[in-house]
């Protein structure tokens, strides 16, 4: 096992803050870090295994000399920056949308597709949060089962967009409980035209819409699913996904309301609550008769995948219906990240391939 | 039309309050009316047209000389006092579970199927809150293309489970945003041996479960809908339903992601917006160009379904997605109830058959 100097890019964020924290408790040695974010946020300090770091403003000379360089700044920070990382050796885990679809960049869950790896170039995807908990949640399933029809409904967290997103819930919800009007500024979609109250309602929109009417985060689920899922392509019609992504006001972990069809009909809810059980990363929470399901304030902080409410469609042999619930910023954002790293640490590929150092 | 002695029971709950007012603002003509509660709240007084009444404890004799009574006081309310009332001449609509899946009783959603009015023996049910807005937005598709396979999950309001749960839900929010514990009581069902917190969470349960892993509340979304769509019979398989219900904290107006399948594959999203357009009682709002979508906020006070983010799904011919929004006190109960009587009104029906005045 070597030793890794590592760089955070977006050190200050939601999901950077995190990525640190993971790094701190990670198997992996850590040889020294270096604290990369914009030039409005550069001269914080930041603390790490309780050594005081300041935040640099990302440039290219930054990544000299740097192993790993995991990056959560925004898809144009990584467009930008994660070649310019790579070309001085860094192998860039990258958790924006920037590279997901680029056929040469691995799109990987640790648990689910670590093969994928073997094939990366320098820069390896990290899924969008609300793909990995679905995913992690299927996979077990697909494995024993095989798997067909995909039909989910998201109820995401605020924080998916963010640490001022969760200011502005709590804001907005203080508030509503005054009686004050509220001013939203950021929820659904930071950079779209209108926003609108998120305090005790839901929205139906994350991320921009495309044209068809499906949103930006709703493509997402669908084709990152099948590239993880499907050997890396992105229009496999061997799994069949649709989705549709609301915006609840809770400020940490997604839930999600999954619809499956197995291929195998003799499929049973207890074979597959062994499956979960049994498969790295997630948790089993299913037993109604004592009121226990996945809910998002106990899964806040977990690395885990929790999973419950698994009962057949009573009507369409087959077909089944479970409920998952992960904290968005850690196994669907830092914690995935820290732990593909590991991985490709385990698996002797933590170097960009015909780069010498 | 005649003129009508109504009573409510139930007049100081969150439907109840509900009821008076839609019952004040209805083509109904009322020559008197009656407040009828439990004798906790009785003496309480309550505004009808600008005049006060006072609440009296419902008795069996309440009933005499009422032509309608509106019942929402809980299913053992109504299985105790419906019977009395029906005796005394009273037609009675109810709103609780008590008699929905009374083969005798009509289970009625007037733009749906107001001619199961005629069959009436002195009692109508009031279908569910999810089932009314869920049944709204589709039956327009079922009318114009047929229906096969739903497939829906709920993100219901809080005020379904009375003005306990989201006072609770409040004052839970404000004890969250200042640090303080919070000590549920209430949700996610008052009766059941656990509760948990609702500010900022979800929770995949409403109602009580069933053995098979299903709520009650899913099995209600289940049998009323097949009773309403397919011509009362509640187990028919005509069309096929299956749900997942869950609460959010959001204090008035359920969410329901709603995916189905058509019979005529040739449907389009133009021909699904022009038949909910058409409908009387809908509201088409799905102009994503513009972030125009259904949301419970805005929802609020309103009597129609709000319907929107209609569109295909891209690998399976002829199944839609669609997302309804509507409140859940007036279209999913004391308005849906108001508009039953005054259909029984308009059609000659609002009169116990056989009952000699």
């Amino acid at each position: 096992m070597s030793e890794y100097n590592v760089a955070i890019v977006g050190a200050t964020g939601a999901v950077g803050t995190r990525m640190i924290q993971m790094l701190a408790e990670s198997s992996l040695k850590v040889k020294s870090v270096k604290m990369l974010a914009s030039a409005r946020t550069a001269g914080t300090k930041i603390k790490f295994k309780g050594q005081d770091y300041t935040v640099e403003e990302t440039t290219p000379n930054s990544f000299e000399g740097i192993d790993l360089a995991l990056f959560s700044a925004g898809g144009s920070v990584s467009k930008q920056f994660a070649p310019e990382a790579v070309k001085r050796g860094a192998v860039v885990v990258d958790n924006t949308s920037a590279f997901r679809m680029d056929p040469e960049v691995p799109l990987v869950v640790p648990e689910v597709n670590a093969e994928a790896l073997n094939a990366h170039k320098g820069i390896i995807a990290n899924p969008n949060c609300s793909t990995i908990q679905m995913v992690m949640s299927l996979e077990p399933i697909r494995e024993r089962y095989g798997l067909g029809r995909i039909i989910v409904t998201t109820l995401q967290a605020v924080s998916g967009a963010g640490n001022r997103a969760i200011q502005e819930t709590m804001d907005q919800s203080q508030a509503v409980i005054d009686g004050n009007p509220v001013n939203p500024e950021i929820l659904p979609v930071a950079g779209d035209k209108k926003h609108y109250q998120q305090a005790f309602n839901v929205l139906p929109q994350i991320d921009v819409f495309e044209d068809d009417g499906y949103t930006h985060e709703e493509w997402k689920m669908i084709h990152e699913t099948k590239k993880i899922m499907c050997e890396g392509d992105m229009n496999s019609d061997a799994i069949q996904v649709t989705a549709t992504c609301s915006r609840v006001p809770v400020p940490i972990a997604h839930s999600e309301s999954v619809y499956f069809e197995v291929l195998d009909k003799s499929a049973t809810v207890e074979g597959i609550h062994e499956a979960i059980r049994n498969f790295d990363g997630d948790i089993l929470e299913d037993d109604p008769a004592n009121q226990i399901y996945p809910q998002p304030i106990n899964a806040v902080g977990k690395r885990e995948t929790f999973v419950g409410r698994v009962r057949p469609d009573l009507e369409n042999k087959g077909s089944f219906h479970l409920w998952n619930v992960s904290d968005n910023l850690l196994k669907g954002a830092a914690w995935n990240s820290v732990e593909i790293a590991e991985y490709l640490d385990k698996m002797d590929l933590l170097y960009v391939p015909g780069f010498i150092k």
